[in-house]
């Protein structure tokens, strides 16, 4: 299946606005077999939708149309696709009551320009919009399908959905392109990649072929892996091989494999382990405990978060002693470990954080540059201490250092878990 | 000028990859009165990028084509743009030698492949690549000009900035098109609407016509004016008209008309005043302190801030009484009151900012539903709380109470500020 994605919209061709909503669909439609072969961004313009949608006839099985379907003059889907399937519009009843009833539910009169959602070129099927009141349109032509869906993702996504489950699935050859994603952390890409090239590598030549792409993001490298199979169960079969020996020899620097982020994973670690954790943070200024609290849930474990920007704060609230900071300076190895046993001590926790370093763009020396970063981590008694000189902007810095210290934390939790197990076995 | 940009590479129709080149180009251009009235991503496939090449011809005055000028087999727009024109490939010495150069510098034997970078249709001019291996190219045909980019950004935008300079500048007609965003919070978008319409309305007629596009975004309203003028001087003399006119109409809402975001706005008026903050957060989980130390040289004016995630925490970090949470809650306007009160004693600072909420998707009671946040502000002896309520997500609720803390602040700053100048007036 062929498929070829317009989004209508002058405000995506300004410097402002990308078309985001092609990203959800291209990953729904692979599912199903579908292969997105172009995808075209158009203005408020009916002359160029019409010319658009013409040409792509000759060679699409299903067009996509996103926007242009709300009530104003701007509105031009419904005109542009009325006028290449020469097909006139007219008042669909069941949308203007459907209208009516949504107007009065909200006891606000409707406008008249909202009549021109009713407006339906001939032969067109609705699709119901539950989150909206702009409905969508199916519409067919010789051998291509034609889908307008709104604009706004919380419209666009269900109905998309219904309209894969409806018509397009039981439509669909008996394949498609289905995903994983594996999220590694703390290894440069470099060697993620030299490691891991020989095991997919094999996996392009097997019956069911996985191709793989690698993705490096601030702080985590993506392993993107595609299979392509005549069934969803075939794929998944092959993909869960595959992981699992990308798992194997990537070990446990891979943090995900089911695409949850790594505050998540690190979450669900502290609430099994029922442990609770405090956390000391100067150059992140607060960013590693509210990633931590963007968790549902988190207030299981995460007890209290200490932003001691200032010298005097890290002495006030976390008991570092001043010498410590005269002596070695507040980015160093000391601080960063008195940082992570004043939070775990003054809060009775298991757990101690402690974060300090130079984010930038000033602040650097010679000898402790921006990026420089001194993270330590405490575990009952133990304390894990490292130095990272990381690169890029203020907020690039300050995001990485969180990561990092999840990651530290994961490792020490992943370590302790598997010497209790030995200790069990043993 | 009417434009057409065309992306080529397949990675641009995957779920994970977007064109954000064409936001650049579209930007530069526009200042140069380019227009840009379509952009299409096409995969690695010869054919299609014929026909989207061939389709444009028809209309287009510039055609900019990103990517695909690599030296593998996948790069294929030197390929696709040779048969439009009917210009066959041949042989560039001048890129030859460059390529031998720059690998012979790094001391890396040359691949053959490379050489199909040199590979060039006839009658083509080249552009330079000071940041990679694959030169661009500038072609014409009647009266439309063609440009090949390299893909990555930081080869692109130098080469794009040489070709405006040094090609479509002069060709330029003397026109352009000029913009401002004024960034707005607090208020809904129906009533800025309201407000700003009669405003900007009229300024579509006059001289310098300015069309304004107002963009709802999380936690914030932004108008988009752009002004098609003749000049840059013409556009900022009635861009800057248009701007004063919004401002007094909305009045201390508009809280940034140069880019800066709000914690910026905050930072630089906190720095002004020599004043000192220390923040105690609940529900935003340590977000408002990490936006707040996002600016740089916040360290000035940041002294400290508590997460107070646990009812425990309140009492002892910011000692807020535990019989107030008991009467009221934790998301309470006296527990609010509270933390800021004892961030601003505990820490000496002259500002303190309490926040209570609950950002869910659990937690919430029929009295108090999620998204229920309370935000207390003191400054100096003054004390100002509200209770707000916001939508959607867990992270989106963190991110506009964090926004509405910020407000307040601002705007009981803004308040101070003019009562003391009224003041010294009187």
């Amino acid at each position: 299946m062929q498929v070829f994605l317009v989004a209508v919209g002058s405000e995506m061709l300004t410097p402002f606005r990308l078309d985001t909503n092609s990203l959800v669909i291209t990953e729904r439609l692979n599912a199903i077999g579908g292969d997105v072969r172009m995808k075209t961004v158009v203005g408020d313009d009916v002359e160029e939708l019409v010319r658009t949608l013409t040409a792509s006839f000759a060679w699409a099985d299903l067009v996509v149309i996103t926007g242009g379907l709300g009530p104003t003059e701007d509105d031009i889907t419904r005109d542009a696709v009325s006028r290449v399937l020469d097909a006139p519009l007219e008042i669909d009843e069941g949308i203007v009551e459907g209208l009516r009833e949504r107007f009065a539910k909200r006891g606000i009169k409707m406008a008249s320009n909202n009549m021109r959602q009713a407006m339906v070129p001939r032969g067109a099927v609705v699709l119901d919009n539950p989150n909206g009141s702009a409905p969508g349109l199916w519409m067919e032509r010789g051998s291509t399908s034609i889908v307008l869906l709104p604009g706004p993702p919380r419209e666009m996504t269900p109905m998309l959905d219904a309209v894969i489950r409806d018509r397009l699935r039981p439509l669909a050859e008996d394949a498609g392109l289905f995903r994983r994603v594996l999220k590694i952390t703390g290894r440069p890409e470099s060697e993620v990649d030299a490691i891991a090239e020989p095991v997919y590598k094999k996996w392009i030549s097997q019956p069911v072929p996985i191709s793989t792409t690698i993705l490096a993001v601030l702080g985590q490298i993506e392993l993107h892996l595609t299979a392509s199979a005549g069934s969803r169960e075939a794929a998944d079969k092959a993909l869960e091989s595959a992981v699992a020996e990308l798992q194997a020899v990537l070990g446990p620097s891979v943090y995900s494999v089911d695409g949850r982020p790594l505050e998540a994973v690190v979450g669900d670690m502290l609430r099994q382990s029922h442990l609770t954790i405090a956390i000391a943070e100067s150059c992140t200024g607060g960013l590693l405990t509210s990633r931590l609290t963007d968790v549902p849930g988190s207030s299981d474990y995460v007890e209290r978060g200490f932003v001691c920007y200032s010298n005097r704060s890290k002495t006030e609230l976390v008991g570092v002693d001043p010498s410590l900071i005269e002596q070695h300076g507040a980015v160093s190895e000391p601080v960063a470990s008195a940082m992570a046993e004043g939070a775990a001590s003054r809060t009775g926790s298991e757990i101690g954080i402690g974060i300090t370093g130079i984010a930038g763009p000033g602040g650097g020396t010679e000898a402790k540059p921006v990026g420089t970063v001194v993270v330590a981590v405490k575990v009952h008694e133990g304390l894990t201490v490292r130095t990272f000189r990381l690169f890029g902007s203020r907020e690039m810095v300050k995001f990485q250092a969180a990561q990092a210290a999840m990651n530290m934390l994961r490792l020490e939790l992943i370590r302790r878990e598997s010497g209790a197990t030995r200790r069990a076995a043993g």
